[in-house]
């Protein structure tokens, strides 16, 4: 089936299409670059209406069950919602839902829900890797809203808040885990704060640790105060308020102008991000070609030095 | 002073010019970009006299003493020798002899020797670091080899074998430093392979363990068998010994071929680095640039794709 009919057949809502669309964009040797190219030409005009959430926090907070509480949320609100998983330590990828991701199959035969699982080797791949390209299938196939979840912690987390429009910040009481975010740079990429387990002791107090540290940290965006929304995600307790915060902090976005410039900020770091990737793989195809045995024999017999040779390498390309 | 000058004078062996020279090309910062780059240019055709020899191994083996142990002995020769001695840990730079380099100063006063060390913050900074443009400058200098040496352990090591035209391994007895040697990949690189401190126990145990590495390693080139040699640097026992053994390696290296193979592998691989540490540079101009500004606004609005984009910003760099 040819890249087009595919298009067509995911903005129909066709999930067979959706999944293989995903899986052409997702290949991360990249060996197909011309399917990559082409999957990314036919999205082109039928992005940028999705909203695009990610879910962040250590591990034991619930990411897991709360992505699948908001799918529940949204589309009680008959929003049609994409989830991304992405998992930096798994060597499978591709659609299984794997372990504590069970929960989502409560979703899986809902055609209003895409739910896919995505390795990412270590790291996400930053913006030119696969996770953006799989956001513009999902954001093309008509999802108003796409959940971004990662299994694990660290900078993959704050990559996540890279791609998001609005970034969730889960911690649950008990777990030192408003320090464990301000260490990680989380507090600062947050845009709503969630309170999962809000039914355990010590809630009030992990409320009111993230209050302060909240006012005391320095915001990027004076004018947006993340709320705090206690949750028992499990229960679906409070979820239906994470929504409501969530939709509160688009509006804010849309009518600040803060969701165009962040956007657009993303879309500049995307295509740097391509394009550096891009010239290191042409500088890989030079390897061994006869322009760059010359160059190195003219440094070698002193008729040129380093540095020159490098211009006209770049100007070769 | 102009950098012709510098370099006339740094041929004549004044050794503030030479000094000069590599405070010009070790500008971490590249700030001074067109006089690395002018510099570069002017050393060019009195560069490729130098024998390049790398000194590596776990640090307590004496690599210190025995690259002053050497500079003795090849000045006996009456050699013109160069020290470049990298230390990736130290926040220090410029010609500064640090703590057990003090031996180093019974050759401060020898016109017939430079001494630099370079603190490289954390990493050489590979082929389009400083250090491969100061062996430029000790090389059009006039030095008749040149003696790199690492403090420290690790990547480094194996990098500052990428420079080298031979590359020495130090072990020393006692100190499990076979088996390193062995982890760190450093038996595949050893041109000649020095046991030092061979006044101590297990010498010649740690020599016959080296001895069934070396044979059982798989080598790059067939045609030369590292040879064990024995010393105790302190005391300048056997350090003639290793002279002679690299004087054969590079008179190997000649006949065969294997010189120029290296040094014009060597040199491509420095192209290729500088190639692509100028298209970041440039990339990194164009932050904030109304043409990538436009490209990430058509994106956004769907009348391009990221990958489209790219492209274009790669054209207009």
């Amino acid at each position: 089936m040819d890249v087009d009919s595919l298009v067509a057949g995911a903005r129909k809502g066709e999930a067979r299409a959706v999944a293989r669309l995903i899986s052409l964009v997702e290949d991360d040797s990249r060996k197909n670059d011309t399917a990559l190219r082409e999957v990314s030409a036919a999205l082109a005009p039928h992005t940028g209406h999705a909203h695009v959430v990610g879910i962040t926090g250590s591990p034991g907070v619930g990411k897991s069950t709360s992505t699948s509480a908001l799918v529940t949320a949204l589309r009680a609100q008959d929003q049609r919602v994409g989830v991304l998983a992405v998992d930096p330590s798994s060597p499978f990828s591709g659609g299984a839902l794997l372990g504590d991701r069970i929960r989502m199959q409560d979703h899986t035969t809902d055609s209003g829900v895409y739910i896919r699982s995505m390795a990412s080797r270590g790291h996400l791949g930053g913006l030119a890797g696969a996770a953006p390209q799989a956001l513009r299938v999902l954001d093309a196939a008509g999802c108003d809203v796409i959940l971004v979840e990662t299994v694990g912690v660290g900078q993959s987390e704050v990559e996540v808040a890279g791609l998001a429009d609005t970034t969730l910040v889960l911690v649950a009481p008990g777990m030192g885990d408003g320090i464990q975010a301000a260490k990680a740079g989380i507090l600062e990429i947050g845009d709503v704060f969630v309170v999962n387990k809000a039914d355990r002791d010590g809630a009030q107090s992990t409320r009111r640790e993230l209050r302060t540290m909240i006012s005391m940290g320095e915001r990027s965006e004076a004018a947006w105060t993340p709320p705090i929304v206690m949750t028992v995600a499990s229960s679906g307790e409070g979820v239906e308020d994470v929504v409501a915060a969530v939709q509160q902090h688009r509006e804010h976005l849309e009518t600040s102008g803060e969701l165009r410039r962040r956007r657009l900020a993303r879309a500049s770091r995307e295509i740097e991000a391509l394009a550096l990737d891009a010239l290191q793989r042409r500088m890989g195809d030079v390897r061994g070609d006869a322009r760059l045995e010359t160059l190195a024999d003219d440094v070698l017999s002193g008729r040129s030095d380093p540095f020159t040779a490098a211009d006209t390498l770049i100007d070769s390309l």
